[in-house]
């Protein structure tokens, strides 16, 4: 390979001049290697934040980042391959339903999760409130439990775009996360590794997401889409709404209890809607002619998830850990919910002991906010509206404050707000 | 001191907000302390790249840098003190005549320099060409000299303003040089913390400067202007010329040669005219009613010249080394030099040794090119046109073709370009 100087590689950049093929190889591969320094990749990280990547950059980008570490194949399994990614959000335990509900109509779902930072939850940690249950699954039970049951949720090995983890580290010391080719491409380069060949991508937006602005959203969910599809992998987009909370949970335990509920046909009609929508979606991308909605209402669903929980060493009928204190916040009056923001239940629930502020935290099982009404439901004076859980009750009084101006009641319902704002196929 | 998040700063600079006092003189000593890492001063420069700083934010930014270390002054001298700084070009061996001749007036010059790096040469390395000499002055010399003799060119301690040394390193090798208010920061933070009341700077632009385009060389000459004047240095500046070299002689020893010429009445006229523009602005500032070109003519300043060079220990009646060896390039035609740029000839004496690639790097005392014509002087074909000097011949090759399609020989001298560009005094 070639070898460059990588300082003119970052003044090119900053001066808006593309990057070459081999260019990018080298940047990648050497910064990597630690030939190239923190520091330099920091000042090209910035320069990205304001030039951006090109289509084409953004790929080699992408395949220089999976080149660095291996990648996986599901080419021997008797189903067809299909993952789902979101950009994360508050209550978003899409993930726990979605995986069984789609191998329960013949799909493989290899569902590389991560943990929680910040406000919004990781799927990894939801599930780990399970007795038992492991985010470590050996490559060779990955195969086995894909074929067997069809979906696994773990955690990814360290072999998977290891220029990923050292770059996305950097950019988070940096200021350099919020460009959107770099966050395209640090997604997509796991992904692509993986080797599944259709991913269905939930792009949120809204104060609860990382994209606050739906125009940026939408700009990620295309570049995302784009690169998957030249990568070779048969991508579609949602574009979510992250402006309220899904669902009436956010936390650990008590998302898996609602995904639980969601299985058993109960839950929540946002949850659902959207489950079913992310459903569809991987089906048609795997050749799939079968309806997510009767593998829910038959109860296929909720046997494949009790399969994938026992199948990664947990117990589907232990007891969810439960918080050791409670705090009940009240309607102060008669009226409709009219406002619940994603932010301030997210903000509550991390506050709260369910997330973490730096990644080598601990998360409590049971800590988080349960909301007993949706927007746009009657409420009246005196009825629990929020409970708060932790298990450490000093938190209460910072958690509560967070809440405080994040939700409103008011005479009349509203209108509805939409919660897929768009798809976006390429 | 309050502390602050770094990532919180890098992210408001890099969204185009301003950055509080407070913020930056803790982010300032923050970094030269080492609790700021590299990476994160690389993406906040490179956000200023883009964002830039603006008058409040550059003085507050600069006195940041002058705080981590100590503060020079001349306040017991018996002479009014003023500086000339310049940001460098080929041939440009102004300082050399310029201080005793400002001294020579009654001045006090206190001219602390550097070295050169790349194509430009510095002026320590020049006067080290001459036997003897030393740039290291103790600091009871440095003001012993300055009241006896008025002019001491010297290496600046590295008390004064480590962050800068610091912070430029760090530009160096990641692509964030070029910002004009880093560039102004830089220059002034030195010039500030030395304690001199008056300042004239020569800021150049074209081929061989480094802010080519005249608008860039500008706004940094207001920048520059502009902040010895918040900070209470009296401040001019010239924005001269940079498109052919200075003089007739680029390189150690022989550019030292050319200043004891000016210094005896001889000079190349454009030398002569700029030395004598930048004293006049030197002396007004220091409030001397004094002509330098009379200081010239009567050999005073030569005088001074030779005092100067004697306190710092060297030998003015010493022999400049020589080059062991030489390479004339002839005149193809008869005619006149039409165009001699700047940059190849700076890039040829860099290449026979006159230079530094990197600035641990010796240099050749004798190495360098000599021209034989300036623009628009008629020329014959087949008379000397340049001379190249090396002490190691292996190295006419690359210098020959540095200067290759540098240079022009055509039937009409060509209009005059001028050498003072703009005058710029707040």
């Amino acid at each position: 390979m070639s070898s460059y100087d990588v300082v003119d590689l970052i003044r090119a950049k900053r001066d808006g001049r593309r990057l070459g093929p081999d260019e990018i190889d080298w940047l990648i591969a050497a910064y990597t290697a630690g030939e190239v320094a923190e520091e330099q990749m920091a000042a090209m990280a910035m320069a990205i934040v304001f030039r951006g990547l090109d289509a084409a950059e953004l790929t080699r980008w992408t395949e220089a980042m999976i080149d660095t570490g291996e990648r996986m194949s599901f080419a021997g399994l008797n189903r067809p391959v299909v993952d789902k990614h979101s950009t994360g959000g508050v209550g978003d335990m899409i993930t726990l339903p979605l995986a069984p509900i789609v191998a329960a109509c013949g799909a493989a779902v290899p569902q590389l999760s991560g943990r929680g930072l910040g406000h919004t939850g990781g799927t990894l940690d939801k599930l780990e409130a399970i007795p038992g249950w492991s985010p470590d699954v050996e490559p060779g039970d990955l195969i086995r439990l894909l074929d067997e049951v069809g979906a696994v949720i773990c955690a990814p090995g360290p072999g998977l775009a290891p220029a990923d983890r050292k770059l996305y580290a950097l950019r988070d010391v940096t200021g350099t996360v919020e460009s959107i080719p770099l966050i395209a491409s640090s997604i997509m380069s796991k992904k692509i590794a993986e080797g599944t060949p259709a991913l269905v991508l939930d792009v949120k937006t809204g104060s609860g997401a990382f994209m606050r602005q739906r125009e940026q959203a939408v700009e990620l969910a295309r570049t995302m889409v784009g690169l998957g599809r030249r990568s070779g992998v048969a991508t579609v987009a949602l574009v979510t709404s992250m402006a309220m909370p899904l669902g009436r949970a956010a936390g650990n335990a008590v998302e898996v209890a609602q995904a639980v509920e969601v299985l058993n046909g109960r839950g929540p009609s946002d949850v659902v809607e959207l489950t079913l929508a992310l459903a569809r979606e991987m089906l048609t991308l795997a050749g799939l002619d079968a309806d997510p909605a009767e593998a829910l209402a038959s109860g296929r669903a909720l046997q494949t998830w009790r399969a994938m929980i026992r199948g990664q060493g947990g117990d589907p009928d232990a007891a969810l850990p439960r918080a050791r204190h409670q705090r009940v916040i009240e309607a102060p009056r008669d009226g409709f919910l009219t406002r619940l923001d994603a932010l301030a239940v997210g903000v509550a629930a991390w506050r709260l002991g369910a997330g973490r502020a730096r990644k080598e935290d601990p998360v409590q099982a049971a800590a988080g906010v349960l909301w007993h009404a949706g927007v746009g439901e009657r409420v009246r004076a005196g009825q629990p509206l929020f409970t708060l859980l932790t298990d450490t009750p000093e938190r209460f009084d910072r958690a509560a404050q967070a809440l405080e101006g994040g939700w409103s009641v008011g005479d009349e319902p509203g209108e509805p707000q939409p919660l897929l704002l768009e798809r976006i196929a390429g």
